[in-house]
């Protein structure tokens, strides 16, 4: 039997990663050719990640790590405007429509009288609703967990919040670090949905899935018999 | 009878207003002479009431709203070390000590012997999560509910969520628009415990309080006897 549905929301649902992957084009292309890519990639990945304990995800935190990139290249000779032009892009990131993936209408409507279904994803709180208001899927979730890291500990807090055992259990999402190997530890199931394109925090290396049984399918609208299929066997994944 | 009793956290329970007082006082030295305090709060306001609405509240979009301040009264012409600085006092409040308002420790354990507690705030889930844990207080509450905002839909929901019915629900915090007209408009209980100093976008026009009907107590350790007699009166705020 399965009790819960978990979706993620991010490049589950809806594409998130190609507007980070335009803000740091456009990013490169403040910063000119003085600076190759590669350079300027590695650098902000290491400012977001020291940042994340601070900041933690989201479009915000984001910008201000672009800032202290900027910042640290140029050694504090980004301009003003090109500061304001940053926090523009954060803001136009933040309003921007939100683009669901093909098919996901369809496939979550049907998913949603089938299963009983929760998004659960982490970010930030604010942006999270708003996107998922502007999605028009709200009602098709019965409840919706916004977290702020997707470790064991979150996945089992959710479970017990549901009162539903690991067993019956199952997360869908595109990242194997936040969607995948967490719930795995937590005794649940996990189906992974690959996006195009991943932000490198959310890879992991391929001996981490050595033992990590989960499902895989290439779109969320394939995940209707993987589904079936777990709640009549009742065996692990 | 009283089912749940909702706290406020910031300025509820530990001090927050004073940090970004702090801040707000570094700014106005950074910029100068050239600028008087009382025009660098007023365009200080405007640029967080616009942004609100794109960066929702919490110490990130404080940051970016100082950095926008700044560029904008200066022409642009903030340099890349002061936006550095603004930077490092957000990371600088975000990590700073957990301060509890003076007795709360022993008057939310007291409380949380007699009434199921909640902790229920607005702002960054991130950076609330984090105080909460270090606060030492978690253990204390049924549950933490961390929101966008507290409006009259809100304390609905939460109410919904806990399966409580308005009149035996309680909300307890400092501010009046936030914490306790919505609460009323919901149909449940309001108590508020007045802080020293608040936010201007927190405080409400004496003629909103005309026809309020709530508690006040002028620390949370006094709130004990308000909830009790609220318990066996039954009857309306």
């Amino acid at each position: 039997m399965i009790d819960l549905v978990a979706l993620d929301a991010d490049d589950t649902l809806w594409h998130n990663e190609p507007l980070y992957r335009t803000a740091r084009d456009r990013f490169c292309a403040l910063l000119g050719e003085d600076y190759a890519p590669e350079l300027i990639d590695e650098r902000l990945y290491e400012t977001e990640r020291r940042n994340l304990e601070h900041f933690g995800y989201g479009v915000k935190g984001f910008v201000l790590s672009l800032i202290e990139t900027g910042l640290d290249l140029t050694g504090g000779r980004l301009g003003g405007p090109d500061v304001q032009k940053i926090i523009d892009w954060g803001r136009e990131m933040l309003a921007s429509p939100v683009e669901l993936l093909d098919g996901v209408r369809e496939a979550v409507e049907a998913l949603a009288g089938e299963f009983p279904l929760i998004l659960l994803t982490k970010g930030d709180l604010f942006h999270q609703e708003s996107k998922l208001a502007r999605s028009g899927l709200g009602h098709l979730f019965r409840g919706v967990e916004i977290v702020t890291e997707k470790d064991a500990a979150t996945y089992r807090r959710v479970m017990t919040r549901y009162a539903v055992t690991p067993d019956r259990f199952v997360m869908v999402g595109n990242s194997l670090r936040s969607d995948v190997l967490p719930v795995l530890e937590a005794g649940g199931h996990a189906v992974h949905v690959p996006y195009d394109i991943s932000w490198v925090h959310e890879r992991v290396a391929p001996e981490a899935l050595a033992d990590a049984h989960f499902h895989e399918v290439a779109h969320i609208r394939d995940l209707s018999p993987v589904l079936r299929r777990l709640a009549r066997s009742g065996s692990a994944s």
